[in-house]
């Protein structure tokens, strides 16, 4: 079984967004090729377990084995089979949870295969995986249990696999380096559940920091690293590293303390239709399709039914939803499809109520992610390390005017209507962070040329309006205002913006009977995760990401 | 000002599922109509709205009138202007919270003209709506607040138009019955922050159950009754009637409590993405579209990729999104773009594993409405009467062939291996609700051949598989099952099913590499609140509503 143990060949790839399209379908070729043999590979290796579990007979033989898929079909009592007997009556036992408490105590778990090392002919060591958790397993030949076939039977375990283990909880005297458990269990019964064929990527390799990969390089040792693309076209891999459990799972606290501090607030979630007849917005680039004889095409926003709800007496809303941009963008924060945080409010008097509850949202999901989230956030630094978000209480707001005032003053000069490109919102976050000490904060009073055109402009300056964007490390991730609630103003908007009033007339109307005043905001759920964690590419916060190259898996 | 009062036309329309298209072309042709004289007609209001509020000069004319735009343009302090000066310093009291404690105090309050009546020249009542809550308020000539051209400018506003009102609770001797709350509002000063045109229906009409339509009719009298499409059509204002601010409420509170529920239990929650290559199950059809040269469709369910997710250690997972269909499906419960709840979730034993996971589900769902919103569901029954579900703690559990008996004892005969339709699935509703006294139960162990192809076959009867539907009131919401986890054999069933391997082979492939036993289930959310409710069609209870027929608003 020494091939299961033998590193494999990592792909060299470069980022997708600097390939050629001819490299793209040699490429593709090779990868369908390596397809084919990885399963020629996981059909011998699946062969070879089955033959080797039945070499031994009488009673010790029980005690391991591959699980036959009868077993695992919700067999109902009374059970046969080896693995069924051994189970029945007992209680499984999460990883996480095995500490010196349970010491000598007998536990059933369940987990992968993380590594397995053989020490002579009757010892093997198992470190089974579970979440983002490991615990180190010892099979030791003993008369009244363990066979030495057992323990060869757990050696030939391949990367992966997953394993139901029955074992006696052991505390030993020194601390275990490699899991992290600070507990033994020693084997009595194993049972694969379900056999790993050879993985085109390994779980170690894939956890592997840029840091370790440069230290070993300094001495002397190349160590694989694996690409983006790797990793992508192997997601249901790549997504089992600590970090990546980690960021999904941070993922999964943002939205919901999103929903939670918003329900608080009274507002309600709303479903929006993602197919609509026309362009969401105008603006960018849409997906087109064909409903049923009709032109029709995926939202890019909820924009004009969140605004609609408002107008139908919801007051307050929200949804969480995927939105559609069919740009061509090939940068490290843009995807075809991302998850949408949107918010839309009715405001009693002034645009920054909208601001308020922005403030406190973020405010409160930041102290959530670093109160609930400790584990997770410890996970991904580690392979991906990053300082924690600096952040106040209460957010900083600045104008629009002071941002470019401190960017002028800083020797950066810009067009004071124009709108800030990346380069200088990255410089105004530096800028900001030295000032003010905090990496999130809200940009408003931007230029009114600049934003959509049914955004309310200043009651005091129309060359600017009632919106805000909002950063974080530099980077935006919110956008808002307050929008036109008065139709005849909006379609004179419109107009003034070169838009074919005829087009939106759906949307104009439906402010014509009563229409209180409102705003709101939308947010990109995997930019937050992206930039609270520092994280370098918007890939890696979205767990199965589309972009112009990418529509699988 | 009478033409304000008018009832509205309201177009008679059948259902749109049996209209002829010729007949539909002539109705956009009417409605298109329609539309541009509701646009001149709004635009005459709001002159002659504004001509009136100049009418007047002194310091009573600051005590009401229109609101300029630039004064809702979000104006900071020093504010100006008479609506500015009368509510700076102030904090808006919401017309729910209304009531007997605040006797004698002034308040500020913000909402919808519900109706107008004028008494005499010195007097007008007006109820102001907000949400669900209507609160009575008067205004009287007096000689230090109250002019007659006030009470004049209180009785021409438009029905739906938005006021601030600031005035002094009073509470009455007798019961008020045309309002919510039991307190009167004397109005010192009111301003109209929008002006509605005249709407196409009206809430009242809007609001109106069958019962009273038929009672009326009964005495003689024809009260409109407002049709669906109607409805849909002007969404905007229908969504404002008591029973959908309830409806969607309840729906907001469903997702609430479905994540809650998932959340403690360990579930992670995923957001999968819509956009995929090639078919996601097979089956039904799709809306296909072209990804940046490359042939796509919108997903039909999350299915391969919570899979993958399990597959990728997440252990259990749930997703809140839009699903699509493009089916043919002119029916009450059929939609083509719908919210799916999905779960999935590793099994460590038996597919009942999941069903208990629906169990106390459900169970916590239905008992969270019937707690939190009490009012909601009394808001929808007052004009959609419905008993309310019956349900138990521990939800029962059959098998389809104990159904099959139930159904055959009763003199149904069905075929034993083959679906149940519409109609034998409300028959065993009843049988059921007779002999167990529950509306909410999970049918089990379906025959194989009526499930999709990754479904995992019993062990014990291969022409059964582990899966399962779950009935409200006799209509299926659920469908879940046990998953098969076995490359081999996923491929095996395939190719029975007659799918071809090759174009499902990146997620057959997702299995190969180590896959737990696993199950899952998803939930329409329409369907949810559409049984709950014992509402007649699921086109109430999705907010913007996409069929065969329909893409807007």
């Amino acid at each position: 079984m020494s091939t299961e143990s033998e590193p494999p060949k990592v792909q060299e790839e470069v980022d997708s967004s600097s390939q050629s399209i001819s490299k793209k379908a040699a490429k593709k070729e090779a990868a369908k090729k390596a397809k084919e043999e990885r399963r020629k590979e996981a059909e011998a290796a699946a062969s070879a377990a089955s033959a080797l579990s039945i070499e031994e007979e009488g009673p010790l033989a029980n005690n391991y084995g591959d699980v036959p898929l009868q077993e695992l079909q919700s067999v109902n009592d009374p059970q046969t089979g080896k693995w069924s007997e051994a189970v029945n009556g007992r209680e499984w036992t999460v990883v996480g949870a095995l500490n010196g408490s349970l010491k000598d105590q007998e536990v059933l778990i369940r987990g992968r295969v993380h590594t397995t090392r053989p020490v002579g002919n009757k010892l093997a060591f198992v470190v089974v995986r579970e979440r983002v958790s490991t615990v180190q397993c010892l099979a030791t030949v003993k008369p009244d249990s363990v066979s030495k076939e057992m323990v060869r039977f757990v050696r030939s375990l391949s990367n992966e696999s997953i394993v139901d283990v029955i074992g006696v909880v052991s505390v030993p005297d020194v601390e275990i380096k490699g899991a992290t458990q600070q507990v033994e269990v020693q084997i009595k019964k194993l049972y694969c559940v379900s056999r790993a064929a050879k993985t085109p990527i390994t779980i170690e390799d894939a956890s592997r920091s840029e840091a370790e990969i440069e230290k070993a390089s300094k001495e002397g040792v190349q160590l694989p690293r694996v690409n983006q693309d790797t990793r992508l076209n192997n997601r249901v891999i790549d997504i089992r590293t600590l970090a990546n459990q980690g960021i999904f799972r941070i993922q999964s606290q943002v939205g919901n303390i999103f929903r939670q501090f918003l329900l608080s607030e009274n507002f309600v979630e709303i479903h929006t239709p993602k197919l609509i007849a026309g362009s969401s917005e105008g603006g960018s680039a849409v997906f087109r399709l064909d409903y049923k004889g009709q032109s029709a095409c995926l939202a890019q926003s909820p924009q004009l039914h969140k605004q609609m709800s408002i107008c139908g007496d919801f007051g307050r809303v929200f949804e969480t939803g995927p939105v559609f941009r069919a740009e061509d963008s090939y940068t490290h924060r843009h995807l075809c499809e991302f998850t949408g945080l949107d918010v839309e409010m009715e405001i009693k008097k002034h645009y920054s109520e909208v601001m308020d509850i922005v403030d406190r949202l973020f405010v409160t999901i930041f102290d959530g992610l670093n109160n609930v989230c400790k584990k997770e956030l410890e996970a991904v630094a580690k392979q991906y390390p990053f300082e924690p978000l600096k952040y106040k209480p209460k957010t900083l707001r600045l104008t629009f005017e002071e941002g470019v005032q401190m960017l002028k003053d800083a020797g950066v000069e810009i067009d004071p209507l124009g709108d800030l490109n990346t380069e200088s919102e990255r410089k105004l976050g530096q800028l900001v962070l030295e000032k003010y000490g905090t990496e999130f904060y809200i940009l408003h009073r931007y230029p009114l040329a600049v934003r959509p055109f049914y955004t309310m402009p200043c009651h005091d300056n129309s060359l600017y309006s009632n919106s805000f964007d909002v950063f974080i490390r530099g980077e935006e991730i919110i956008s808002g205002a307050q929008r036109i609630h008065i139709p005849e103003f909006l379609a004179e908007r419109a107009q003034a913006c070169g838009i074919d009033v005829k087009t939106i007339s759906t949307y104009i109307d439906s402010f014509r009977y009563g229409a209180p005043p409102h705003g709101g905001f939308g947010v990109g759920l995997e930019r937050v995760v992206m930039l609270f964690c520092g994280l370098n590419n918007i890939r890696k916060t979205s767990l199965y990401p589309r972009d112009p190259l990418r529509i699988a898996p």
